[in-house]
């Protein structure tokens, strides 16, 4: 069950050089690549004469070249050249994904029909262009359903359970957190504060604080990705409200995008902020996300493995869920084909 | 297959330590793990909440938490806590298994209906406490169902054959071999006598035959497990049926328990009498029935992926499949749902 | 999709020796063996007493012994002694296949009914014993069907895209090569000639060619298999036309037999023409031919890979495909069975 009217995140810019990228969306096979100009452009991952991926081809002026007998297709889809024959059939031609690159990552349209349009660009991703950041990215594969990635990253009171050696902290602090959830339109904010807590290990590591700190995390959902921005201050030294508060902030972007109807795309960058005196923090702000985003990968394979053995179970909701669900409502009503509400 | 209404090996006591294990019999996954009091405990192996398995949580006073949001559950399935929420929902619970510990074996119970309950502990392995022998044991799993263990078991006429470096000896021997079945209520048992015969290598390694040997198998089959004792004394010295006979004697304990439809555990441990000029013999009687059980195993699932691809191909009996035809018979007439006779 | 009523290879002479060797055909697993005079035999791979692999057994005189029970069974498939019984039922055996040796190839006859038998000897492959060439073959596995390597080797202009380091050349050349096709009852012949072009790497590597040459390229499709002659001589020194012309040959044969519906074997051999400067170049040729048939092998099952996930998808032909199309047509004629014509 995907939205399919939605930009979803396809990739990194960096990604795309000389070779061409094969991935899947949304059950899609596609080759991304770069035409002559630069560009990034999306098509379906399949020569139109004997059925090889464009992938296995190679990049030429013009567009991609099929590797098994030379097909040339431009970014249109359009089969421009069938070397050793002057008559190009009209329907020598695959279908072409739009696909739109801002703040560095990619974006794919999938639609609906075949003639949906997005009705504006992708989501600016601010923290890829703000100088007061640095960041820094990977991709992780998922043998589970997108939604189940949601359900993690909405409900942060895990991390004291899950990510200990990291960005965990005492579990009972976490789990008796107050929390706030609110929802506007399509989109879920969950805010949480932590006050007077210990640090957890990848904060005491990357920010010389005093003590016990005042600790936040913002969640705000959006179908095609989130923004998570946690972060601490001394305790009692800023409010937690106030946008110009200072201490230690990071900067999380989540875009998580259906592989197939059960396996998952994860492309992440994480933001930090540098302090004078630990202007490399940002290195181990990363390695310590990836460790901690690989812990996540390894619970939610085996919550969904487990999941189809037992095939159908009740599950009981708790305190926690309450933004999870309302993201679970959202893409539920999103997911309906159009003129056939739920 | 299975008859559910009987005890089955779960495994062996000293596996449980302090991490709980995770084990399907039957088709149930199933976590096993000590309480706090040191006894042992099997639940369904899934968080009522998002379906985590358990045996990704750890053990806590009084039960098991989960690794994801850290509700702890007790040796009955019930949630005693659930982090940051007051007020426990009385359907937080997940199925408990009857578990039972008896001469370091672990034991479990499904049962056909929720409330089926045995009428008796499980069967007492008396050569784990018996002073006249040593022990060791081990694990196989199968990509096999269970009977066709069980047919090699009640059939040691293939131990020629498969087994030629280590229990073996000459197959033609085997196969002529004087064998007596007789079977009572759900159990059978087949005796084979191989009078003046060669020892195979075995035996020579481990005791000090002057010659020929006379060797006895007995196989007893349970329902849920086997005995076996096999053995030999220099030949023309002591009456094969005289319980007090002396010579070189293995007693084979094996607990053959389903894991799916198509695959099943295998828990073994030999026991042997020793010499007092080769006190150490146990240790080469253990490797080398690792190593035949390993020949075993190759060959039971080369059987069964046969099985598979030639679907239904009719099979034919001979001579040594009288004892394993009756075990079939037993386990058919004790799967049959109660009330419902085949 | 197969015609059964065909010899296919089954392997080559050398292959067997003192180990029976496991094969599926046509779906149909098969133990191939040397019978105690040498004579190569052809069984089901199925003990008829508990099903285990014959090819799991061993070779006795007179036949195979299964590796289990040690039931012995001839070369036609009967059952001809079950160890410590007296009495064999006349169902004791499995099916025996026909199959035939020449020039070092083994092939086996499947047959529509159990009765069908061959009209004549399998195919001479006459460059085996020809001894002005030496020879050397292989076998690959390939995850596609069959008729994916038929549409690959009846169709040289990929030569060009696909094997650029070893036979390709200039792809443009390749593509617009004059093609002759040409059918006879159940066999196609395509024929190109590429004059006055570059040598490709190993033709340069395995002759001593002044410049440019005139190359030739003459492919015969069987049912059960493909001779490919190829090969170059200096440009403008003799008629491509003349069967007695010099320069370099290499003369391919090609063994495709179906595994299952989607695996098939591919056995092949590669004689060459040496040159009195040259006389070791058929390791060169021999090494090369398998880097350029591993080189087709990644991009068919990529290929095969693909038209699953696309499935149904549309194809379009182009002008390469003559050759390959009439082959699709004649297998599909045989591939009826009898009496019901397409």
């Amino acid at each position: 069950m995907f939205p399919l009217n939605q930009w979803y995140v396809a990739g990194f810019a960096w990604e795309l050089q000389d070779k061409p990228l094969a991935r899947t969306f949304l059950n899609h096979k596609v080759v991304l690549f770069r035409t002559g100009n630069g560009e990034v452009a999306a098509l379906e991952d399949r020569c139109c004469h004997r059925s090889v991926p464009l992938s296995c081809g190679a990049l030429d002026e013009g567009g991609i070249r099929c590797g098994y007998h030379g097909l040339l297709y431009g970014a249109d889809g359009q089969c421009i050249e069938i070397p050793g024959q002057v008559k190009i059939p009209g329907k020598a031609r695959v279908r072409a994904y739009r696909v739109a690159v801002r703040n560095q990552v990619i974006w794919i349209w999938m639609g609906e029909q075949a003639d949906s349009a997005p009705d504006g660009p992708p989501p600016e991703i601010a923290a890829h262009d703000n100088p007061r950041y640095k960041f820094k990215g990977g991709a992780f594969h998922y043998d589970a359903p997108y939604q189940l990635i949601h359900d993690n990253l909405l409900d942060l009171s895990h991390v004291g359970y899950v990510h200990a050696k990291t960005i965990g902290g005492n579990p009972k602090v976490h789990m008796e957190a107050p929390t706030n959830v609110s929802s506007d339109n399509h989109d879920v904010r969950v805010v949480r504060w932590m006050k007077s807590s210990q640090p957890p290990a990848t904060y005491s590591a990357a920010w010389p604080f005093k003590g016990l700190i005042d600790r936040w995390q913002e969640i705000d959902f959006h179908v095609n990705h989130l923004n998570i921005f946690t972060g601490a201050v001394d305790a009692n030294t800023d409010a937690l409200d106030d946008p110009r508060r200072g201490g230690f902030h990071m900067r999380g972007f989540h875009g998580i995008t259906p592989e197939t109807d059960t396996t998952s795309h994860y492309f992440w960058t994480m933001a930090s902020s540098s302090h004078p005196d630990m202007p490399d923090n940002l290195e181990l702000v990363y390695q310590q996300t990836a460790m901690t985003f690989e812990e996540d990968r390894v619970i939610i394979e085996a919550q969904y493995r487990n999941m189809c053995q037992f095939d159908g179970a009740p599950q009981i909701d708790i305190h926690v869920d309450a933004g999870a669900n309302r993201a679970r409502r959202i893409i539920n009503i999103l997911s309906q084909p159009a003129g056939h509400p739920a």
